[in-house]
């Protein structure tokens, strides 16, 4: 038995080294790579990706699987969990078809490229084909895991593992009549002035000052670098290279600032898998939302809190001192909390930002269902953004077409942004419970405790637990909006004087 | 047959994509990685290496090769070529044993970390038993390919495909008498003084001046990049993406200078690489020697010519206004021509450098045929440097140990440096007859004639011609220590008053 889990072992590992390998390679082709690389690099990835798939669902991962379904080990023992996860990834995969697979490649491959001219152009014609055939390879995805409850289960699977689209739906609607209510009494308030905001920043002193806030999170950059890219990510190469991009603006304060906390907080999470989970896919978070919920907790629970900039307004000031010399902590805190309707989703701030989320989830699953037609799309998006937000876009660019996900073929992605700020605030209250100071210290720009807190509770078992299996062992139960909303009302309550 | 020929272009290319994905994550190592990324990096690169590897020796290449042995081709048509090139690559690999290949990876890494400790500490006796390893597995892979006429002709033949140990011993044989020759006639002349070379440079100035250069000889900054890295270097990913390393010395112009056009030739010459031979083993340099032709010629036949410098002198005088503004060209283009005995090869001028390297191979060879112990090499070594150059090194790092090659594992590598440096001159004299206004074009900082020439004489055919076949096509005749010996003799017998 020993001997089958070590083949086991070496074959994941291959394909874990095949992703990490594809993880660089991507990685360059954001950060490094001179235009015309673009051709070969294509056929780099292609083969990795392909080499990768057909280890992936072998018959030698198969038949290793099922020898080791006797393996005498604890259910919670790494080698168990390895195997369960094993298991479950490969019936996912082998339950697709191969044609599938390189239909599905070619088809978001020229959508992506049809996205980006309809976007450019401002012209939904353009991409509504190219939909119109990613929603049916959507819906030929889920028919390989038919019978299922909805058809959306099979897609929200891929990103979370073992969540029901019901689930979802429930939480959803408790969290929109009250997130739409709040909206509307801030609505009512006089309109936080954030032109402070939108000033000459220069591009050295926002790195350094991003450095110098991400190295006191616990950043190592002896495992990890920070490098500009045109969209931020973090990526990993293995559970001692994990780097983040960030993307200056150097007449806006927010997308470096907030954007390189968010980034770092997806690489703290990395950073603190266990090392026992090493070059197998348990390597990995446990779940979108739970990756979200880390880069949302260090991007907006940490970094958009008073305590937080108590420490680190006057290092603020010091940075840029013609543009914050003369201006209040409060007036600053208030202004990088200002809650306004917007019709850009990653622009959104804490309060309307679920709601961009739902919007999309409900017209996902209508599409999918067949009670809207792809073409009925874009007046369906301005209608809920009237409703929801009380806006409508000016045109489709700014609509329907401001996201990269559905041209990229990813349905079923986007609840796990909005699951990831509840997440976020489940763990944050019960962390607050555990370290009753915290919030003193991180007016001393102290967070050690907190990340030792997540790497004992969270990080370190990678993705040994599904999401919900994991949530409920640090908080105590399932995804829950309650907690989230507590905060909404907490926060902004008291800062526009609810 | 077509169909057969298309399997073989696919499974070639399945071999390039990960040969290149290597690449890439090889110079990610040298230039980004940080440094607790090693141990991932290294599982990733030995699992490329090893499906690269199982590709080139599989039953499947083989097949292929045997089914094209019929193919109705003209000899010189690229399929003919590539399928020459694949089997005599298949034949190669195929003959070295799986253990021998294992075993080699393993003494070279355990021997890198012990050279790179006895050259720190000055202590052969560390490297001694790695080297005395890495001689024996050199001896045992010549064994695969018994017969042979030369022990050292199937290490030769890795690098140098084709040449034998005997060509490359005549042509010694005549350089070795010259050179001696000429270096004896310098050393009786006033000491050119060229301390105005070591001198504080600003990094960035020195890197802006070497863009500046090598945009002028064609580099394309949208199909290639230069970074920093400790040891310079060229790496290609294709063949549009050919990057190039430089190390600056903050007091001493050289390094950087050189070694920018140095690298900038080995990438001109991938880069000119025909894309009929795109992503096939035939998309590569002809050899390490025609490789070195091309990086010498760029770094001493134009950057060490007057003709360079009449123009670019003034633009260096601009960027260093304080430590050139007062030096004539004259002075300045004698102390980049120096010549003197030194002890490291990499810093030697071009008079001097193929003894260093003649050096090496009578030591190789004598290892070899067991004429020679190792442990009696630092003394042979020794001696060799007093009867070639007339200086004994102090210690054995400045000695012996000084290279990182047999560490490696790579004896056989050397010669195709001295074989560069003729090949380079070789070729020269065939542009001069072509081009007659070669030099006039040089001071008009004019190098696209050059470039051209190179690219549909050389460049353009990537590995098709083995290289003597494809130097006796450019040049009319195989490697020729004349024209080398020529262009010595009129450069430094000019510069010293000979």
């Amino acid at each position: 038995m020993n001997a089958k889990l070590e083949q086991l072992k070496d074959l994941l590992g291959e394909i874990y080294d095949l992703n990490r390998a594809q993880a660089v390679l991507g990685w360059d082709q954001q950060v490094n790579m001179p235009v015309k690389g673009a051709e070969d690099r294509g056929d780099q990835l292609a083969t990795l990706a392909r080499l990768a798939h057909q280890r992936a669902t072998s018959e030698e991962l198969g038949r290793l699987l099922d020898e080791l379904r006797g393996l005498d080990a604890a259910p919670d023992s790494l080698e168990a969990r390895l195997v369960k996860v094993a298991r479950r990834d490969y019936e996912k995969h082998t339950r697709v078809s191969a044609a599938w697979v390189s239909e599905f490649a070619r088809a978001t491959t020229v959508a992506q490229s049809a996205w980006e001219k309809a976007k450019a152009n401002n012209e939904f014609g353009v991409f509504r084909p190219h939909l119109e055939k990613i929603l049916e390879l959507n819906r030929q995805y889920a028919g390989f895991f038919a019978p299922y409850t909805h058809v959306y289960d099979p897609l929200l699977d891929i990103y979370e593992p073992g969540l029901k689209t019901a689930e979802v739906q429930a939480i959803f609607a408790t969290l929109r009549t009250q997130q739409v209510k709040l909206i509307q009494a801030i609505r009512e308030k006089p309109e936080v002035d954030d032109r402070l905001l939108f000033q000459a920043f220069d591009e050295q002193a926002q790195w350094d000052f991003g450095v110098e806030v991400i190295q006191r999170f616990g950043y190592d950059f002896e495992r990890g670098r920070q490098d500009r890219s045109v969209h931020p990510f973090t990526t990993s190469f293995g559970l001692d290279d994990v780097r983040i991009t960030t993307r200056f603006d150097p007449k806006f304060l927010n997308p470096a600032l907030f954007g390189t906390m968010h980034e770092c907080g997806h690489a703290l999470y990395e950073l603190g898998i266990s090392h026992s989970l090493r070059r197998t896919p348990l390597a990995d978070g446990a779940s979108m939302a739970v990756h979200e919920s880390q880069s949302r907790m260090w991007e907006n629970l940490v970094g958009r809190s008073k305590a937080f900039w108590v420490f680190f307004y006057p290092r603020l000031q010091r940075a840029f001192p013609a543009q914050f010399g003369d201006v209040s902590l409060d007036t600053f805190y208030r202004a990088i909390n200002k809650v306004a309707p917007s019709l850009i989703r990653v622009e959104a701030d804490e309060a309307t930002y679920n709601l961009h989320i739902m919007l999309r989830l409900e017209l996902e699953i209508a599409m999918l269902e067949g009670s809207l037609a792809v073409k009925d799309l874009p007046e369906a998006w301005n209608q809920r953004m009237r409703d929801y937000l009380g806006i409508t876009p000016p045109n489709d660019s700014l609509g329907v077409l401001q996201d990269v996900h559905w041209s990229g073929g990813m349905m079923g992605y986007f609840p796990t942004y909005a699951l990831g700020n509840l997440v976020s605030v489940q763990i944050w209250e019960k962390i607050q419970q555990d370290i009753p100071d915290l919030e003193e210290q991180m007016m001393r720009g102290e967070f050690a405790a907190l990340l030792g807190w997540l790497r004992e509770h969270v990080h370190q078992y990678g993705a040994m637990f599904e999401p919900q299996e994991l949530i409920q062992k640090v908080t105590g139960s399932k995804i829950d909006p309650q907690p989230y909303l507590r905060y909404l009302q907490g926060k902004f309550g008291e800062l526009y004087g609810l």
